[in-house]
């Protein structure tokens, strides 16, 4: 497979790509070997040009008149997506969020491997969970440095998570996976992306009393 | 604590509302009473407009060169978002992700109480997870109609989650907090929150790729 160059693509493109995924992989379960743009479109309610557009940036073109070929599209977007290596990972607080992260198998699927936890909370310290070690928080750098972590994942409470996002760029991570209900203050050159459940659910709630009113 | 009445508010001050509520207990935590909006809008970095405008919707207002009073401007948003009374919700999907789910303390912070889960395969009915007895997916609507449950959680794949929510619609569920990573078809006046885990972490992947070229 060839290295696709690494060239900014727009967000709400790469968030689309794994809807795009599921929708081939279930389209290749069924058999199917060629899908064109249209047909795709019309499935996930999309402009058919957006959609010619989303996949372009994976480096694979339909043809025309035919269209795509559905097992070189799915490797197309694991190879843009970097699904097909495991990126290993360290997550910080290891209370019952950081516990249903570390034993949701479905990240790895998406490249995503949880190697070590980390946590200030001595009883914590020492124990596995889901097979992971929690470690103290403060071995975090160093470990990070030497085993080359590049991705961090946060699932303290609000109130702890700058602290740990400081000690992750202290350890040269460069990307942050914040599930804390927190804006974090980090150099610009970091990558984040906020999982905010709290918020979500807050929205939810909302309109559902404003729904039923 | 008076009723708030029920108008819409706009998503984006709903989203922030959280924020405000973990930086106020924090607040709280350390003693302080009295709160400026110019101070909330510095520590979280927003417009003092912005701020005064969000508060307002709970149905609270500062006073003129004094600020909020920390505590029940606290109430007033558990009291917005639902917070202080819990709701019962069914999930559908006890695989990894619903149990990481059902498993997940935190949820009842925001109200949100997980009473049962619901599948199609006969290995996980009957099973009990961190306490929620695992139901066969068709008892779903005659059991959420008979509880008046309105709240329902899809932690399935995304080839099964249409129809989970369609169960759910039978139901006479009104709110959808769907983790699976597809669009659902839904009546109109469903309520919708989608959790795409795998856009976000497609999202840092890519961006972290990009970043570290």
């Amino acid at each position: 497979m060839s290295v696709v160059p690494i060239k900014k693509a727009p967000e709400p493109t790469i968030r689309r790509l794994p809807d795009y995924y599921h929708y081939l992989k279930w389209m290749q379960s069924n058999g199917r070997e060629v899908v064109s743009c249209t047909h795709i479109a019309r499935d996930l309610d999309l402009d058919p040009t957006q959609v010619r557009k989303d996949l372009a940036v994976t480096g694979i073109r339909g043809k025309p008149k035919v269209g795509y070929l559905v097992t070189p599209l799915i490797e197309s977007i694991e190879n843009f997506l970097g699904w097909n290596n495991l990126t290993d990972a360290f997550l910080v607080g290891a209370g019952s969020l950081g516990t249903a992260l570390l034993g949701y198998q479905g990240f790895k699927q998406y490249g995503l491997n949880i190697v070590a936890a980390f946590d200030k909370d001595k009883r914590k310290i020492g124990k596995k969970i889901h097979g992971k070690e929690v470690l103290p928080l403060d071995k975090l750098p160093g470990l990070a440095e030497r085993m080359h972590i590049l991705i961090g994942v946060i699932s303290v409470p609000a109130e702890s998570a700058q602290a740990a996002a400081d000690v992750m760029v202290e350890g040269g991570i460069r990307a942050i996976w914040n599930f804390a209900p927190v804006s974090l203050d980090l150099p610009e050159d970091m990558v984040v992306q906020n999982e905010n459940l709290a918020s979500s659910l807050a929205v939810l709630s909302r309109q559902l009393a404003e729904a039923v009113k």
